[in-house]
Order: C-alpha cells, then sequence, then structure tokens
C-alpha cells in the first residue's frame, strides 16, 4: 500500500479500479487456460497430455478465485473482463509463437511479463484482494520446465538465440502498446496508479521507476536465459 | 452383473478387463475436454465462453475420478488409457464436424452412443466400478441445449435435416468400425463380454442383443430429433 490514508472500497471510483484488476487478471488467467489446453491437445506423448491438461485445470481454479472475489464485490464478472478481452486477444494475435521454442518463451517470459504489471498495479489496492493476486500469481506452474527447456535449446544453437531475442523484444513492445491502450481506455485502473491528490497513488516520477522495474526485469529473465535483451 | 458367481479383481484376466474399460472411459472424458475447451475458445461470446469453461473442466473432473480407481486397483492410467487412444483418435477423425450443427450433433448424439456402449460394458464388471461408470455417466452435461437447438434447426430446414440424418449415420457406422477394432485388439474387453464358461460373461445371442440395443436407442435419439436414422 502506498503512502497516504489508504482509499476503501466504498470510493467508487477506488472499487472501479480494484474491478478493473481483477477483471484484466481473470480474463488472462482465462486465456491462459485455454492456451494450455491447446498445448496440452497438441502434445505427442499421452503423459505430457495428461500434465498439461492438469496444469489448465489449476489455471482455471486461479480464474475461479478471481471471478468469486468480483462477484464479492457485487460485481458480474462477465461485464468485469469484457473491456480486456479486445487487447489481451490482440496481445496473443501479435505473439503467436511460430515455433515450440517460441511457445514455450511465451509461456516463460510472456506470463512473467503479464504478472510484472498486475503485481505493480496490485501495490495500489485494498489488502484482501491484494493477498489473492500475491497468491494467484505466486503459483507459476510449468514455467520451470519452459525454462530449462529454453536453456539448453539456446546454449545450442546462435540462430536460435537470435530469434528468440528478437521474439523476446516483441513481446516486450506488444505488451507496452496494449498496456498504453488499456490506460487510454479505462480511467478507473489508471486512477489507481496515478495520484489524485489523496497521496495515494503514484506520482510521475514513480510511473516511470515502474516502467523502469518492469522492462528490467524482462531483460534480466532474457539474460538468465544467455539472450541478448 | 450377469448370471452365475460373480468373477472378481483377484482373477487377472477379470481385472485387466475392468481396466480395459476404465482406460477407453477415461480416454474418452480427457478427449471431450480437448473438444469442449476448443468450443469455449471458439465461441463468440464472453458468456458462453466462460460457461463451456465451466462444463469442460466438470468433464475433467470425472476423468480424474476414472483415473483414480485406475491407481487404486494398481495400474498406470498413462498405460491403461493408451490402447484406446488410436481408435478414439481414429474416430473423432472420421466425424469431424464439418458445420456448427454438425458439432452440436456430436456433442448430443456421439456422446450418448459412447455412453451406451459403456453401459452394456459395465453390466460385467465389480460393482464398485460400476458404479463409478454409472455416475460419471449420469453427469451429461450440456447435452440439453444441444438437442433442443438441433430441434429447431431441424424443424425449420429440410436439407439440415438431410445433412444431419447422414451425419448421424457416419458417427454410428464409424463408431461400429471403431468397437470392432477395439474388440479385435483388447482381448481382457471381449472377456468381459463374451462367457468363458463360469456363466458371467454375454453369450453370443446377448451379443446380437447388445448391438442391437446400441443401434436401437442411437435411432431412437435421431427420431426424436426429428431425423430419419
Amino acid at each position: 500500500m502506498a503512502e497516504g490514508s489508504p482509499r476503501d472500497l466504498s470510493d467508487p471510483a477506488f472499487r472501479e479500479g480494484v474491478l478493473d484488476l481483477l477483471g484484466a487478471l481473470a480474463y488472462g488467467e482465462l486465456v491462459g487456460f485455454f492456451t494450455i489446453v491447446r498445448d496440452a491437445e497438441g502434445a505427442p506423448e499421452m503423459s505430457i497430455r495428461m500434465r498439461l491438461a492438469q496444469v489448465a485445470v489449476t489455471e482455471f481454479a486461479q480464474y475461479e478465485r478471481l471471478t468469486a472475489r468480483i462477484e464479492e464485490l457485487g460485481a458480474s464478472p462477465e461485464k468485469t473482463m469484457e473491456p480486456f478481452a479486445a487487447s489481451f486477444d490482440e496481445w496473443h494475435r501479435r505473439t503467436e509463437p511460430g515455433s515450440w521454442l517460441e511457445g514455450l518463451m511465451k509461456v516463460y517470459s510472456g506470463n512473467a511479463l503479464a504478472a510484472d504489471f498486475y503485481k505493480e498495479i496490485a501495490k495500489y489496492v485494498d489488502p484482501q484482494t491484494q493477498d489473492l493476486v500475491a497468491d494467484v500469481l505466486g503459483r507459476g506452474s510449468h514455467v520451470e520446465f519452459a525454462a530449462a527447456t529454453l536453456r539448453a535449446a539456446i546454449a545450442d544453437d546462435d540462430k536460435v538465440a537470435g530469434r528468440l531475442a528478437l521474439f523476446g523484444r516483441r513481446m516486450m513492445g506488444e505488451a507496452l502498446s496494449q498496456a498504453q491502450r488499456v490506460a487510454a481506455d479505462r480511467d478507473a485502473i489508471t486512477g489507481l496508479l496515478v495520484d489524485d491528490g489523496s497521496g495515494t497513488g503514484a506520482d510521475l516520477a514513480e510511473l516511470t521507476r515502474l516502467f523502469a522495474r518492469i522492462t528490467g526485469n524482462h531483460t534480466a529473465r532474457m539474460e538468465a536465459l544467455g539472450l541478448q535483451a
């Protein structure tokens, strides 16, 4: 929680911002569920099909916790997710993996990038929502398997490294452009971040640091794989 | 349970047959899960995406109950499902819906057809497995929605009726040919049905009646939709 007297859920603008965070995150989990099931269905080995289907259902349970919180706050999950569908679907369309390794890259680095955005916004919401978001994001599932497989493939082949570095930069660039679109469309979520004079939001210097942290984390993840970010 | 002294799970051939039924059914539920998620992802409306994803996860819970029973019987779910993958995948490939209505037809009439096969075989397994199978098959999910939509479309348009009747016959024909393939490959499941002299299996006259019941039920479902079977 930022400094100043905390805003609470009886403030309609604040509540709207909290719901926006929950709606974006819930839709992200639902799309994540679809994506993992598609990977499961396409996997040639029975054991991987079974394992990935299991991972997807765990993701779905997170989606259900988020929609339950949305209902608890008196809103419709459907209507709360709806405004984010276009940006999310567009991001997925523009970062469609061209290979199995790019697919893994998206799991590893794309999920972490999305999580970084949510975590930054979650600093400004009510403590109960904050705990829920932290818990949902803490359950990153098949990320370690993806990282190990990528590291091996990158160490083996310079051309693979070059293509994946490019794909990583594309994911970051497209994420920033969709984040700008959401910020422009959704006053409520922007209102959480930008100080309205109550002293609880971030000031512009803090917003700059927020974007620097997100890009910095992305760079560190790319380097950890042996890639130039 | 058929007449005669019941065979029990300490009989290796009987246990193998019970596992075959569980493996076939579990793989069917897993593929059903994949299929419903694909429909969910393709649905244009957020409310239908949400609803179908929920239905798919319920289907997955049935799959988990079946794999739990397989483990309880000391076998590996992966190895128990594996022998049925080729026949099931082939059936799905040969009955790929060419339209949205054929997709609904597959949900309505294809699921019921599969359930009829399982129910006939379940008559010959141990009571605990029998109860589990009956319970899993009793949870038919979005079948009623499919039937109502189909009935309306068929009543509206004779050409639709003709195409769907053809598709229904194809599903039945392909099911029989895959069932023959499974019966030829899997002595254990055939052994459940065919009397080995212990008096617990079906005799040939009963097997003929079994197939007559399955095709009869299929015909009745087609007619209930307003189709010539």
